[in-house]
């Protein structure tokens, strides 16, 4: 028993309750500037990045992952209420995105689920719920997130109801 | 009137004087460890980030650029005082470096020339001379660096003999 989780392209808009879109597109950029000679275009800030209260650090890893098979079943979501985390494709590999804002009650507010271009990545705001890596294809994504020592900054969430994430003909 | 640059493959212990190299491969993470229920290995903490002394932060941004034509012409390097500066192919682009020491007296040291192998990337440390982004195909770069309002935070070194970067036959 599982509901079927309705895909959408990921845009800046529809994803700003829960981080910001890492891409190189009218808007997404705090500025935008010829660099290098003019060889280059900078789209400048891209992301907030939340990883440097007390005890913690940026760091930059790479998570070298499977593709997931459709359908496929979510039954959890994760946060982390010490720093924000931002996956970014290295190699053009689309992935899904299951996020759910925090309802006042503390309970979970309804899923939301995005599919990127490809040439998209995201970061995700402090504490918001979101599930793990889930890549179209294998491949590997740079990750920026926070290191702490002792800290613990991942939260998990099970769901009572899993949801689907069905084939990619749902997306709208 | 110019010297031609030997280029050679990017490896973590040639380039270790300069920076790090972001690849995830045996030997450039701090550890590597399984996450996301197996599907995904995480190399973590490839490269030293030196974005956050008084005044500055850590920001994410993309260089959209163009590709260089051979045999190209180095004249100038330059470098952030303040802060390290990575580079990270988001389309499997391979891209050169050119780094060079800084010598005893304030002149530079010889200067190097790397090839990247398209699933690299490299982060330069504080105050390394390093040409600007030379792609060998136009695409993406995600950039991770330094941020301070009112800081120079770019030097720039015009060499008195130019060095040319000519075919990829030279690569070593």
């Amino acid at each position: 028993m599982s509901q079927v989780l309705t895909v959408q392209p990921l845009t800046r808009e529809a994803f700003a309750p829960y981080g910001d879109v890492i891409e190189a597109a009218a808007g997404s950029a705090a500025s935008v500037y010829a660099v290098n000679d003019g060889r280059a275009q900078r789209f400048h800030d891209l992301a907030r990045i939340e990883t440097s209260d007390a005890g913690g650090r940026t760091v930059m890893s790479i998570f070298r992952t499977e593709a997931i098979l459709l359908p496929f079943e979510i039954t959890e979501l994760e946060r982390h209420p010490r720093g924000s985390q931002a996956f970014v494709p290295m190699h053009s590999v689309p992935f899904f995105i299951v996020v759910a804002a925090t309802a006042t009650d503390g309970l979970l507010g309804p899923l939301m689920a995005f599919l990127t271009d490809g040439r998209q990545g995201v970061s995700f705001r402090k504490g918001i719920w979101h599930h793990s890596l889930l890549a179209q294809a294998s491949g590997d994504f740079l990750v920026i997130d926070r290191e702490g020592v002792g800290d613990d900054n991942c939260e998990v969430f099970e769901l009572q109801t899993p949801y689907t994430i069905a084939a990619v003909a749902t997306l709208a």
